[in-house]
């Protein structure tokens, strides 16, 4: 039997896949300080124009130049695997895949929008790039493809992870860019929240500030600003994964698939491999569509949809997004890329619209799914990718009281090598479960009091 | 233009080459306490007599398992790439590929060989399995192997990259083994050369002595002892890498290959890829192969073909290879896979036959390389690796010299991500080459003084 459905270069997708098009509501624009719908150019000093653009289409497909199908090449297609072993562990009569984002140089998704991103800037004229990171999986992914673009870059790493994950910023001094700990003191941001919190694990909000500040206040103009995560136009580069696995899921002879599983931190992952799928649904598809997130950082499952800063400084603009407000600080789980108060606009729309339902899972059951997958598969994954596994696990279970052969498709974010801290911990009993209280949660979306709303239609439709 | 070219499932091979087969000269018989040449039967209390007989067949084709087939298909066929990059970086006209074996979980090419002892271990009805391992890619990926398979594992791990890359237990913890430095107080072999040096960065010689003797005193009689490299059956597991590199290069549109190329320490990624290539020299292709080894550890290059011990308390037969003594503690570098004082004696039979010509690199000259590959490529190589990889930089230069397209293969035999240390180092500028001087090997030789020599007709064809 065949467990492996690699897709020939020329197969590759062409186009990226643009869900805003979709979507039964307009998508809520960013607003500026004065509460008033940003425009284009007010985003400039941050990204280039030819991402801003990308950010504010309204376009369906929108091509890949031919320049970033050839760095995407060097890994991509990403292999589409049956997780066969898993399947007879758990005694399930469902048919468990995954889409392999881990075969990159880097160990995850991240690339996809890397090289693109950087790209871009590049074509721009843009000569440095700025960037934070949570667990290094983004941070990493940014240096790579600046060190095979030729651009500058530094990146600002939340520092608990800087300190669980050493070599993470090895990695990014391996592809020639810099790496310190955020909060720093290289820029105001960063200093304040130290004068305030000297010993603060940091967080991604915090970092972000860090990053922003740095590509605004470079007087030459030519450093910019990049997110991994969150924004329209990183969604965009990462439906790669999902257009692949569709072509990959014929190959392995699946007609339908019932359930698309991925984590959700800022989105990305998980958008890129569902948004393909979500097309369908809109257009009649029976499919269950799950983010995972930590229990610990309940942004899907806990918060509103407000207007909110994707950062702890409000340097960015209040982006429509369900958040637990800019000032949150997420318990130092081992899922660094999962710690983020907010979430991708579009995910965030999904979930209103009801095209997405949310599931939360606790750090320890996660990585009793890491090892199970490790032990089966051979695999060790990120802990960011264990929320999906244990997702996954738990709809397997599910198919097989139902007595249901149900085709279940995960995204598997990324590998868990450098992550190895976080499992050394959990073997020896020395993790913990973390949930904000009610109270934890009401008091973080204090700080939204007063933000307008954003407006949206239910459609009820899901 | 395509610069990946993956094998369906099916078009794995499915038969081992085994190059004694084809080799000019009979290979010479391993040694006992006595000099005479052991039976079978004698080597019993160490390996299963399943994989005694492959030791020993003079079968050129023996048959794949189909359940080892199985379990390889999680990550074979591994992919054919070819490092474009690279070559533009170079401006040579050599057309540079390479077989990636980082894609396997623990990221070597090692699990090839250590699912299929695994294998026949449990066939043979063994419940426990003992190894020791240098940079700790071999005993990740028996871990890894008695994981899927279902044995219990403890792996005796050299001390000085112990130390080094401490994730790599972790590694094996998260696939349930037990991992120990070496030199241990666990055994008697251990205990002595503590004795004498308590701060001895240890050998693979040593290790291998405690990993035999944690096997051969165990009273059940269900423990044995696996070595994951320089055996004939070893050698025989990795010639999957060659025999699917062959079909490869056909897709890549590729008639002939001038130059193969592999990193050496006990042989065995080297073999895997070199030898089904071997097999068409002998028949009459035109090909440079070529082991490429340490400067600090210079077997092939440096040291006689002798009758030698595998370990330092000299547990293990005779064989017949080139070895530095098996007293010879390497220097410390970080291609801890590569520290060993001997060698294949396929592969040093080979070397003595002409059919190899190897080459020895300075470690400064290795990692230099390994950056170039990551800058260009993307992917962060093996310590071990770039020793290939430096000579493939060499050769491709001497093709530029000599204005040839000459078609250069080498074994990406593993990623790096476990070896970071390394590259940090590296990049401080505070890595040193080390070559023992004339007299330090001479010293290092006397060991074998009174030893047995092998009688083998050198037919200088080649």
């Amino acid at each position: 039997m065949t467990i492996k459905f690699f897709l020939d270069e020329k197969e590759m997708p062409k186009q990226w896949y643009n869900l805003a098009a979709d979507l039964p509501s307009p998508m809520q624009p960013p607003l500026g300080p004065d509460g008033k719908p940003i425009s284009p150019d007010m985003l400039a000093p941050v990204f280039p124009m030819n991402l801003i653009e990308q950010e504010v289409s309204q376009e369906r497909w929108i091509d890949i130049p031919e320049e970033i199908m050839k760095l995407l090449s060097i890994w991509r297609p990403s292999p589409l695997q049956r997780a066969v072993r898993l399947e007879q562990a758990l005694g399930t009569p469902a048919r468990i895949y995954f889409k392999n984002e881990s075969v990159s140089p880097p160990g995850s998704h991240k690339p996809n929008t890397a090289v693109a991103q950087a790209w871009y800037n590049k074509q721009f004229g843009i000569k440095r790039l700025t960037t934070e990171t949570g667990a290094g999986q983004w941070g990493s992914a940014l240096a790579f493809a600046c060190s095979l673009i030729g651009l500058e870059c530094k990146v600002y790493m939340v520092r608990i992870s800087f300190d669980q994950k050493p070599f993470r910023k090895v990695m990014m001094h391996t592809w020639g860019a810099e790496c310190i700990p955020s909060p720093s003191t290289d820029t105001k941001a960063g200093q304040e929240v130290l004068d305030r919190d000297p010993d603060t694990p940091g967080s991604l909000g915090i970092a972000i500030s860090e990053a922003i500040e740095d590509a605004v206040t470079d007087e030459t103009g030519k450093t910019r600003y990049t997110l991994g995560s969150v924004l329209n136009h990183v969604m965009l580069h990462q439906t790669v994964i999902g257009l692949e696995a569709k072509k990959q899921l014929k190959l392995a002879g699946e007609k339908n698939v019932d359930v698309i599983i991925g984590c959700a931190g800022g989105g990305s992952n998980f958008a890129g491999l569902s948004f393909p799928f979500a097309s369908d649904k809109i257009n009649g598809a029976k499919i269950e569509i799950i983010p995972v997130e930590p229990a610990s950082c309940p942004t899907l499952t806990r918060a509103p949809f407000v207007y909110d800063h994707g950062d702890i400084a409000k340097m960015t603009p209040l982006l429509p997004m369900h958040s637990l407000g800019h000032d949150f600080v997420p318990a130092p789980i081992h899922a660094g890329g999962l710690r983020y108060h907010g979430m991708s606009p579009l995910v965030s729309q999904g979930v209103v619209e009801g095209l997405f339902t949310p599931m939360a899972i606790q750090q320890l059951e996660c990585f009793e799914a890491a090892l199970m997958f490790a032990r089966t598969e051979g695999m060790i994954i990120a802990p960011e990718t264990s929320h999906a596994v244990a997702a996954t696990i738990r709809k397997a279970r599910e198919a097989k009281e139902e007595g249901k052969e149900k085709v279940i498709l995960f995204n598997l974010s990324g590998h868990g090598l450098m992550d190895l801290n976080g499992y050394e911990s959990f073997i020896h009993g020395k993790l913990a479960d973390y949930v904000p209280t009610q109270e934890e949660v009401e008091r973080a979306l204090k700080v939204m009091n007063g933000y307008p709303r954003p407006e949206i239609r239910k459609t009820g439709k899901w």
